[in-house]
């Protein structure tokens, strides 16, 4: 079996755990309506914890060598050393906010990291069933059909993506605005819709055309999708300009145009 | 025929032109990847224009007695004051950035006032197919489900929503961004999805607590929606917490229970 044999096998086996997690996570989208408060915060527990069981014992049946780094896991244990095997990096539910609130930003987002290079990415939103894949070397999908990012090259007719995140003290909240603030005068408008793993693939696929987020949850928010947006032609890469370090929770991401002046806008913001 | 058969009309002759303007709006969305830069504004031009006739069309056909403000309409001739008459509000294409970009969250919006009272609604999403409707007195409906704003009663639980608005002068922008800041501290996250009937219509089905707008196009953006809201037990008021005005170009909206402690929030964020 050659290399590319094995990468497609990997990338099917990730789908088919990204759409049994799916199922769960439409599930809860839709009951989770009907409990109590309380019952919401279980609920989030229990589909991120059901979720993350059945992809991790679904890669681990297939792929009994290989790491697991998960985002549930990590939570309770730390969050294992990356090293040069192939290592399965996993968010079983990106946008718990979004799926406590019903709002239809949520995704399963799986990476195989090999040599700790993002290799194969699958993400999945299981509520308006949008499937992105992605193979190093091999292109991105969307739902089957190959995307790229976009051909915009002026920050101005650009749309920009990023989150306010969950830290709430000032100093933190203060930076967060002036950095919108600074880059509003240079862009066309500004999305947050709550998934990481989202707004890297629709970089890929060329809805936005800048996304930044800064200490986001892990590994597990932008493994997926690092793969997917460089396969579709855009690049990934740390805020600073830097090479991307996936386990720094720092990451930009523009089309295969956009970055320099993006940096130096992020730069300016600073 | 009962003021209700008239009202349950209205809004299967509204629906039925969402429902052809949604069609042209869908072709376009996907067609666009493929036109240059300037075959994609007059391709939203055009799709905003033929949009527009076709619903002006199909509501002049049925009720030639009834008036209309239209987007395009108001864009050549100035909007047209509203009077007690019943007037059909249509915003042909809500979302004319996330159109250009392919972001998902595009819509046709159609309301019909009865002596000034947004009366009829409806929200038309057709790239995620999903139809909002709501009728003075009878309800709202996503997809002709029964939908009801959430139960949400604390701020620091609440999922915001807002737009930066297209205005780049610095007063503008720094103004927009000290309030986000201010709310921050109070809120649980912000959402920003570009189409403000979409985010009226995340009020009413429960996906959003919260939402805000100021200086947006015209009564268009809100003519469907407040209906829409009202109807689901939300509420529809000036950010100040005065009455809302439809043709003010401003609008705060919540559920049944979060208006007064979102008005202070407000006040306090100028």
């Amino acid at each position: 079996m050659g290399e590319n044999d094995s990468l497609a096998e990997f990338l099917a086996v990730a789908v088919d755990a990204a759409k049994m997690a799916g199922e769960i996570i439409r599930k809860g989208f839709y009951l989770k309506k009907n409990v109590e408060h309380k019952g919401q915060v279980d609920l989030v527990t229990e589909t991120d914890k059901a979720c993350e069981d059945v992809i991790s014992q679904h890669l681990k049946r297939h792929f009994p060598n290989h790491k697991f780094i998960g985002e549930e896991t990590s939570a309770a244990f730390g969050t294992a050393e990356l090293t040069d095997q192939p290592t399965w990096i996993v968010d079983p539910l990106d946008g718990t906010t979004n799926f406590v609130h019903g709002f239809p930003f949520v995704c399963v987002s799986i990476g195989l990291t090999i040599a700790k290079v993002p290799t194969v990415g699958v993400v999945y939103n299981p509520i308006i069933d949008e499937l992105f894949t992605g193979i190093l070397g091999q292109g991105a999908f969307l739902n089957g059909k190959r995307i790229k990012a976009s051909s915009e090259t002026e920050l101005v007719k650009s749309l920009l993506a990023t989150e306010i995140g969950t830290k709430r003290d000032k100093s933190t909240v203060d930076a967060t605005t002036n950095r919108i603030n600074s880059l509003l005068f240079k862009v066309r408008s500004l999305r947050m819709s709550g998934s990481c793993a989202l707004n890297l693939c629709g970089i890929a696929c060329g809805r936005l055309d800048l996304f930044y987020e800064l200490e986001f949850g892990g590994p597990w928010d932008v493994a997926g999708g690092a793969v997917i947006v460089q396969e579709a032609g855009g690049l990934v890469f740390d805020p600073s300009g830097e090479d991307f370090d996936i386990m720094s929770r720092r990451v930009a991401a523009t089309n295969g145009y956009l970055k320099d002046i993006f940096v130096d806008a992020l730069r300016e913001a600073e």
